[in-house]
Formats: structure tokens, C-alpha cells, sequence
């Protein structure tokens, strides 16, 4: 059997599923954000832990950590690529993140995501998700003022 | 057209190159590694940069970044989980890595992986690679020495 490339149709429904998936983020809405989840996700989260196991441990991870962010959240999808056939498909994108300080000033930081898709009943859904900012090896700091290059980004789909 | 859950042999091929990938890591085989990269690769690396594109890229990051690391290196594959259909796979790992210095002892870390793997010619290769450690949101320092949870691995794959 040959495998089936992506279809507009394919790539229609995994674009959703992300622009979604970041409407709710942008909401601060954890039930919007877990609805896009299978039962068995597991993701590596940019900060705090290891990993988390299933939806109950994302929940308790969002209810922790999203309260904590003051003011109207930034989050955009930025140089997405994915690669998808029948039923699975890898997604990384730059996502530009922060939120607007009482000031009025927009604080952001660009980190790195890969989401991880599989179509059930019709329907994507994310199964693992990972997010993070690289670190400087030398004093062990996490980089959260890098840009991306121009090359990278005009290279990038 | 329904599509094709996993079968043995995609399993066999997907951890064959996941382990043949590791085992180059270990011998810190620059080629050896690269040989694993499809050419429009994308990674998102533990340190130093936002993200690579490309084979060159990944080339020059890693003669920058291997020969840094002193003593017999150690980088075993943990907790591999794999969603994978027709030519396309998700994987993800803790992989557990460092080195052993001249003391003889094994200074090592728990890093995230993730891999995008595509189907060309039969062969399994990376698409797409994401390493990370997640970072404290109090001292912006990345962790490098969290344990991953005896009940997380208890329920992983």
C-alpha cells in the first residue's frame, strides 16, 4: 500500500486543531486547551517539570501555572510546518509568547513547539505536545530573548 | 480509506533508527548522525540556538557542540512512546545523558526528546528533532537535574 500524502483537506483540519488549540491558550481557557488532547498525551512542557502524563496532570499543570500570567496573553504561530499522512502528523512551529503588562507594554519571548496529531473519528487531536526555550550551557540560564533569523524564518513554510 | 494502524515491521524500523541515531550520538559521530536527517530537517536543540534548519546547520552545530563534551558519553533512550501510521511517526523519549569524566564518574541529565520520522524509500528518517530541559520560571535557570516520577514511568510505554 502506498501511504497517502497530505491532503488540503488533511492539512485544513490540522491548521484548525492548532489555531484552536491557541485561541484557548490565548483565553486562559484550560478546558478549551484540554479539549484538544487525547486521554493518553503526554507532553514536555517549556517549564517546572519533566513531563506530564495524561489530561488530569495537564489540568492540575495549566490551573498552577496559567493564573499566574497578568494581563491579555500573546500567543502566535509562527513559521508552522507539518508533515502529515494518513492519521498522524508532526507540527513545529516558533511561538511568539507573553502577555501585556499593567504598563500597557507587550513582554514577550519566542519559544519552540512540536505538536504531535492523530485523527480520531475524523477529528485531530494532539497527543504529545512539547515546548521549550534552549538554554546557554555556560551559565545554565534559559535563553528567552532569542529572535529567529531572517534566513530561517524565509526559509522556513 | 481507513488508515493503517502501525504494524511490527514500521515499529522495528522507527526504534531501529531511533537507536541507530543514539548509538552515532554516542560515538559522537558527526556523519554518522546526519545520515538520519532527511535534507529540510528541522531541530529544536537543547541549548544555544532557537532552532536549525537544514542538514549544514545541524553539521556545524554539532562540530561546535560535540567535542565539548570530555570522556565516554552516555545517552540511553527511556519511556519511548511512538504514534506512528503510513510513512509518518511521533516519537518521544527521556533520554538520559551526559558523560564520565577523568574522575570516572558519570555526571549525567534527564533531557525531553522528541522525533519526526517520514517513510522515504522504505527507510525510515528524522524530520524533525526536539531536545529541551524544561527551565524554573522563578530563576530563569534551566533544570538539569530533575528525576522523572516512578509513577510516569510506571505508565509509559
Amino acid at each position: 500500500m502506498t501511504p497517502r500524502a497530505m491532503t488540503a483537506h488533511d492539512e485544513a483540519g490540522i491548521r484548525a486543531c492548532l489555531d484552536d488549540w491557541a485561541e484557548a491558550t490565548r483565553a486562559k481557557d484550560i478546558e478549551g486547551i484540554l479539549a484538544h488532547y487525547e486521554p493518553d498525551i503526554r507532553s514536555f512542557d517549556c517549564h517546572s517539570q519533566l513531563q506530564l502524563q495524561g489530561v488530569q496532570a495537564h489540568r492540575e499543570h495549566l490551573a498552577a501555572c496559567l493564573p499566574c500570567i497578568q494581563g491579555p496573553m500573546t500567543f502566535e504561530i509562527h513559521d508552522l510546518q507539518i508533515t502529515a499522512q494518513d492519521g498522524v502528523a508532526v507540527c513545529h512551529y516558533l511561538a511568539r509568547c507573553g502577555a501585556t503588562g499593567p504598563d500597557g507594554q507587550e513582554h514577550c519571548m519566542w519559544l519552540r513547539v512540536t505538536a504531535g496529531l492523530r485523527q480520531t473519528n475524523g477529528r485531530w487531536m494532539i497527543v504529545h505536545g512539547h515546548c521549550s526555550a534552549p538554554f546557554d550551557p555556560e551559565s545554565g540560564k534559559a535563553l528567552l530573548d532569542l529572535e529567529p533569523k531572517h534566513e530561517d524564518r524565509a526559509s522556513a513554510a
